[in-house]
C-alpha cells in the first residue's frame, strides 16, 4: 500500500449506485471516519453530479484534516473501466447512459489532482476483501456477488483481472443452462448464471416451483408475481421446504459454475457477497456439495468457500475505498 | 528476458512426452541450435532418466560452447507443476506414475545449478507464443491445445496463470454438455470439452454421425472403430460433407466454450495449437461463428482467433525452452 509510504492516512471511497452515491473517508484498517450521500439521478449531467459531489465531500474532507490527508479516491460503479477511469454506457444512470464519462479525471481535477481509480462494484468487492476482508494474504481468489445481478471479481497473483479491455470478470454471464430451456437473461442471451442466481432469478425459481407442484409452502400466501428473494429467505428460515429447495437449486448451479471456474485459475477461495448469502448454510451447503460432486479431480478439496468479511452496509464503501489504496 | 542481461545466449528446452524426451538448445530468437532425443520410458527411475538425459545433453551443450553459455532450462511435461518444479502422478510416465518427481532440482544439480523450471505442455505452448510466436506483445491471451487431450495455457497481465496450486488452466475440463447426454471423459466426469474436441473426441463425433445417418461419406470406406481424427481431416480436405460437419460441430463447441472463457479474462486473442488446427478454416470458421453468436455483448468483436505461430515439429521444444527465458 502506497498509503503507508506517503503517510497520507485516508482514502475517499465512492459507491455509485443507481439511486444513491455514497461517499466515505476510510483509513487503512477499514475504519470509516465519515460518510455523506447524494442522489445519483438528481443531476442532468456528469459535470453537475461531480460538482454536487465535491460540495458534499467538503465537510467530510475537512473532518479528515483536509485534502492533504487523502491518499487517493476509489470509485465502484456500474460499467466502471479501470484502464480508462471511465464509466461506460451504464444503463441505470441517466447521465452515463449511452455515453462514456471520464469520472476519474473529473474528480481528480476537483480534488487537488489526487489519483482517482474506477472499477465495477464486483471488482471493488474483490479488492475490499483483499485489503480489509477474508482474502487478506490471498493471491488467488474469486468474489461472486449475488445481488440484483450476479457479478464477479477475480484476483490472480494478487492482481484484479481486468483483461484486455478492462471488462473482464463477468462470471454471471457464463452459460450454465446451454439447451433451449435456458432462461432469458437481461443481457439478451439465454441460460446465464445470472438468470438463475440473481435476486430476480431466485424469485423466479420459487414461482416456477410453486406453479409446478401442489406442495404446501408459506410462499403460497403471497401473490406469485409479488414474491421476492427476501420472501424466499424468510420462508426458508422458518423451515419452509419448498423455499429450501429454491436454495438447493440455486446453490447447485452456483457450485457447478464454480467447478468450471476452478479450471481457469484454481483459486484458493470462492468468496460470496450480497443478499443471498445471508441465508448462510441454506445456500452455502448446496454450493459446496455441488462443487465437490462436479469439480475436476485435481482441484478437489482445495478451495475454501467463504462468506464476505465486509460488513453489509459498509461493504460497498469499503470496496470502493480499497481501490484507492491500490493506486 | 533475463537472458539479455546476463549475456548467456542459450536455454535448454525439454519436451517430455510419454514416448520421447526431446531436448533442444535454443537461442533468444527461437533458433534451435541442436537437438537430441532419448526414450522416456527406457528407465526404471527418475534418477536413471535424468542421468541418461545428462549424457545425451553433453555433446549438444558442448556445441553451444559449454554450460557457461546456458541461461536456464525449461521443461514442458504432463502434470508439470511450476511452483514446485515437479511432475506429479503423471499417468503416462512409469517413473512418475503415482509419485512426485522433483525434476527441476534433479536437472539443476547435474547442470552446474542453472535454474530449471517445469510446467505442463499447454502452459509451455502459451509461453512459447509469447516469446517466439503470435502472442509477442500480448499481455492477455489464451492458448488452447487440441491434441490427444484439450489443454490450455492462460496468460493474464503478461503472466501465465498457475493458480493457488500450480495446476490452473485446465479449460479442456470445463463442462460443455451439462445434461445426462454428456460424453464420458477420461477424467471420470461427463461432458468435458475434451471429450468432444480432442483427437479421440473428433473421431467419436465422426463415428456417431456415420451411425446416425445414411449419408454418403468417404469415411464409410473405413471400419468405424479405425477412424481417427486424421482420417476426418483427410476426408474433409477432399470436400466430404459429413467430415466437414464433424468440424462444424467441434468448432461450435469450442466457440461456445471460448465465449464463456471471455467472461473470465476478456483475452486479446484465443490461439489454437495442435493437430486439429491443420484443418484451417474448416475448424476456425465454426469456432469464430459460434463465438460471435454466443459471446456476452460487451466482448463482441474484440478477441482475435489465431493459429499458433510456432512451427509444428519444433513447437513443443520452443515452448519448453521459452520457460527458460522466463526464469
Amino acid at each position: 500500500m502506497n498509503g503507508q509510504q506517503d503517510k497520507k492516512p485516508y482514502v475517499i471511497g465512492l459507491d455509485l449506485g443507481g439511486t444513491n452515491a455514497v461517499f466515505g473517508i476510510v483509513d487503512q484498517r477499514g475504519n470509516i471516519l465519515a460518510t455523506t450521500t447524494i442522489k445519483t439521478q438528481d443531476y442532468g449531467s456528469a459535470k453537475a453530479f461531480v460538482s454536487a459531489s465535491i460540495n458534499a465531500l467538503q465537510p467530510i474532507i475537512r473532518q479528515a484534516g483536509g485534502i492533504g490527508q487523502i491518499h487517493a479516491m476509489g470509485i465502484g460503479a456500474p460499467n466502471g473501466n479501470y484502464y480508462r477511469g471511465t464509466i461506460e454506457t451504464a444503463p441505470n444512470i441517466k447521465w452515463a447512459h449511452e455515453t462514456v464519462v471520464p469520472l476519474a479525471q473529473m474528480f481528480s481535477e476537483q480534488l487537488d489532482n489526487i489519483p482517482v481509480a474506477v472499477t465495477n462494484d464486483a471488482n471493488a468487492a474483490a479488492i475490499g476483501e483483499m485489503v480489509y476482508g477474508v482474502a487478506r494474504n490471498m493471491k488467488n481468489f474469486i468474489v461472486i456477488t449475488l445481488g440484483t445481478g450476479v457479478g464477479s471479481g477475480i484476483v490472480i497473483n494478487g492482481q484484479v483481472v481486468y483483461g484486455s479491455d478492462g471488462f473482464a470478470g463477468e462470471l454471471g454471464h457464463v452459460i450454465i443452462v446451454r439447451d433451449e430451456t435456458g432462461r432469458p437473461c437481461g443481457c439478451g442471451r439465454k441460460g446465464c448464471l445470472e438468470a438463475y442466481c440473481s435476486a430476480t432469478g431466485v424469485a423466479r425459481t420459487a414461482r416456477e416451483l410453486l406453479a409446478k407442484t401442489d406442495r404446501p409452502s408459506l410462499l403460497r400466501e403471497l401473490k406469485p408475481e409479488d414474491i421476492t428473494s427476501l420472501d424466499v429467505s424468510i420462508a426458508a428460515s422458518k423451515g419452509d421446504e419448498l423455499a429450501k429447495e429454491v436454495y438447493d437449486f440455486t446453490g447447485r448451479l452456483l457450485g457447478e459454475g464454480c467447478a468450471d471456474f476452478a479450471t481457469f485459475c484454481s483459486p484458493e477461495a470462492f468468496i460470496f457477497f450480497g443478499g443471498l448469502v445471508k441465508a448462510g448454510d441454506l445456500i452455502m451447503n448446496p454450493i459446496k456439495q455441488a462443487y465437490d460432486n462436479h469439480v475436476f479431480p485435481i482441484y478437489k478439496g482445495k478451495a475454501k468457500f467463504l462468506v464476505s468479511g465486509l460488513d453489509g452496509a459498509a461493504a460497498a464503501i469499503l470496496g470502493a475505498s480499497a481501490i484507492g489504496w491500490e493506486i
